[in-house]
């Protein structure tokens, strides 16, 4: 809601709030009190909480604070300057700003191995999801990467095959917004604890009893504002569903990002993608538009479903479907595992998409580094080692539906029915109210049975894609 | 924006930045700092700065701890019961838990007095409006108790005999807010720092690169909510003017709460209460509302003057007019000074306002509290010498206004194309710019070449209320 003028005051404010916390956090008395109660005698709520505290004591105490201050410059150099080198399609003037940005970034690397004990790749992995070591997704990955690829070859042929028709017309922002919101009540929003507004890039923040989440709309076009909308109340319905009794404390907080995009993709790729949702769902987008037509082919509901589960090859992660987007993901971790742990250099990252994204997608990016190496932000932010969360959520998300479906065995009917309360109340029992207690393959052996596998999400894949008639 | 559930979490984060700030502003070396300071060469900003440090400091060091406490307990006591108590006339419970708020704010008093050797009153007057005191106060006041009773006797025998017609219909929320956002551009707002919301009162908040301004909206009733809009207007206007140079420094805030109450009554009553303005806004009106009617009487420019400038005795503050507000505020100023300086005890105060009420309104509130002396959350709320600044506000904003008028000899015939820009820049130059680097009376004296006076306040009431036509 802010006006354009207000963001460098706020950012000011955001940075000095930044220093005052580190400081409060780093105050060397903090490991003595953190020494001291872990002699106390603590329940499992208690310990799991000092067992945070002491992570982000140790996280935030290990980086020389001019190591800090460098990236700040590094990566804010580098991703102003991305915005228009991506534009021009520009590597040779990119690639020494990115090199900066990657030298302090195996710099880091090197600092939190060191005072973690873990090789560099995985001290940054261990930053975004706790305890995620190469170890443990090479072969996870590995799972996928045996199967996608042909997956994705044999669902183009078979979609080819079918014909699809595009909902048209002119979709009023205000006809959209009120079928969000809608859609927000039907999952379980609590709109006394949140809201729905607008914003450039889809996002979910705030507080857990203040959850702002936003979409973006376009008149032409309504499935990418709505999916928008559903995935961010994912997000939001597991803020909201933290325990109540550990608000403000370490422990209290969502266990990870991998485990956060599970909550938005078990809601939007699992739950209402599904053929089930979509037969709820399609009278409810009849209604919300005046353009819609009733009787038109393309508002029936086979051809939105064959609309909502469209499989197209592509350049761009950000656009991808769930079938194509984890080979997305896993190109950009291997490259950036061997980035840091200096076993590829800058200068070689071009080829290397070009070579993986051949392997694995069938298309070639020689030459066209705006949609290839160059599309995300997220390396010239300084960011190494967050994009494996993207496919880990994916994937837990396919294991917690899965077991959900087995636990609640009318829940197909439910969603059928637009009735999530079922699903909610599981979520908030196995994910949401666990906050920080367990580790991820605790939590996932606790709600599923067993830790975290790729198969779960290849059996998704296969029913919803290839055996569905 | 906040939904309803988010209050308690915000309130906490308030709190804590709060307990911050204090620490921050009370450690004890800032003394050794200021002290240190005052020895430089300094220019007219820096002392000025240095001066408001140094009051900053002095006013946060004096109270002690457990007195702010025993406050903030007592007043949001008081407060919650003032809610329910005022909704039930019921004096009899009210009495105790304002005697402890009363019994409290002259422990304050008594504080502040001994820290800056003002009287008590003056001790805390000097919180809200730094320098001003009863001595100074008096023959203000007392000017205009010797003419406000009889002119306004003579404003409501000569409307009287004036037909007024209120322009009735539906006006649609979006019609006045639309009409809001086009006016606050005609006064000057700038929009790339700032907007204009909705909430339960009208307020004036943020900071100046995001000034956000609120009004509330009724669907049977224009005026209140676009005077509300114009008069958040002239307090952001303020907040949007401030020396850019001194953002986030002490020297480049609002001079004081008079001052800033001076530039919303300037905008709200000295200027768009004009019966130049209304020249220029009659049209708009006509245009604005699908009820509106232009080839109706009530909506003719003559008719809408009446009603912009309509005069009522009343029992309530905030529904006062300009011409009756100021002896609210006098009522509420003597008794609250008494009160602080021991010469009235609480139980005294029914009688005390009824009998002033009779004596300057011409009313009795003998026996209804709700609408008499219970009516305002300041006394529950703590706040004692909070009231003068509304009418110091008004007589500030006559002076101004007329020497602007002086200034710009154009001004009226501006007024009337809705060009505000040379008063702007006036307001600017002579207010908005000089932040706090002077006083309150060499603001004066630099803008209009005399102190506050109250001539100009009781020449604007008579010219607009009994010479005009």
């Amino acid at each position: 809601m802010m006006p354009a003028g207000g963001g460098e005051a706020r950012g000011q404010a955001l940075a000095t709030l930044e220093v005052i916390m580190h400081g409060m956090l780093t105050e060397p008395r903090v490991a003595g009190w953190i020494e001291g109660a872990s002699e106390q005698p603590l329940d499992p709520w208690q310990s799991a909480n000092l067992r945070e505290m002491a992570r982000s004591y140790r996280q935030a105490t290990c980086m020389p604070a001019d190591l800090v201050e460098r990236q700040r410059l590094a990566t804010s150099r580098c991703e102003q300057a991305w915005r228009r080198y991506r534009a021009e399609n520009n590597w040779q003037a990119m690639a020494p700003l990115l090199q900066e940005v990657v030298t302090l970034a195996r710099e880091e690397a090197a600092v939190r191995a060191d005072a973690s004990g873990l090789s560099r790749y995985d001290a940054l992995l261990d930053t975004y999801e706790p305890g995620m070591t190469c170890a443990r997704l090479d072969p996870l990955f590995g799972d996928l990467k045996a199967f996608l690829p042909g997956l994705l070859d044999e669902v183009l042929a078979r979609q080819a095959a079918g014909p699809l028709l595009t909902p048209e017309g002119s979709f009023s922002i205000e006809e959209q917004r009120q079928l969000g919101l809608e859609i927000m009540r039907t999952l379980g929003f609590d709109f006394e604890h949140g809201r729905l507004d607008v914003s450039h890039h889809p996002f979910c923040g705030g507080v857990p009893s203040d959850v702002r989440i936003t979409t973006r709309y376009r008149n032409d076009e309504f499935l990418a504002a709505l999916m928008g909308v559903i995935h961010e109340t994912g997000h939001a319905l597991y803020e909201q569903g933290l325990p109540a009794n550990w608000r403000q404390q370490p422990v209290g907080q969502a266990l990870s990002m991998a485990m956060h995009e599970s909550q938005s993709l078990l809601m939007e790729m699992q739950a209402c993608r599904s053929r089930d949702f979509l037969h709820y769902l399609t009278p409810h987008l009849q209604k919300a538009f005046a353009a819609a037509d009733p009787a038109s082919p393309a508002w029936q509901e086979d051809n939105l479903h064959r609309l909502f589960t469209r499989v197209k090859r592509g350049y761009i992660r950000v656009d991808a479907d769930e079938v194509s987007y984890p080979l997305h993901v896993i190109l950009r971790y291997e490259l950036e595992r061997d980035l840091m742990e200096g076993r590829m250099e800058v200068t070689e990252i071009p080829e290397a998409w070009d070579q993986r994204m051949q392997q694995y997608l069938g298309l070639s990016t020689a030459g066209n580094y705006t949609d290839g190496c160059l599309q995300d932000v997220h390396w010239p932010a300084g960011l190494f080692g967050y994009f494996p969360t993207y496919t880990l959520g994916a994937m837990t998300a396919a294991q917690l539906f899965a077991t959900a479906r087995t636990d609640i065995p009318e829940l197909p009917r439910q969603l059928a029915g637009g009735n999530f309360c079922a699903l909610l109340g599981w979520l908030r029992d196995k994910v949401h109210g666990q906050g920080k207690l367990l580790d991820y393959d605790g939590l996932m052996t606790r709600a599923t049975g067993s830790p975290l596998q790729a198969r779960y999400f290849r059996d998704h894949l296969q029913q919803r894609y290839l055996d569905a008639r």
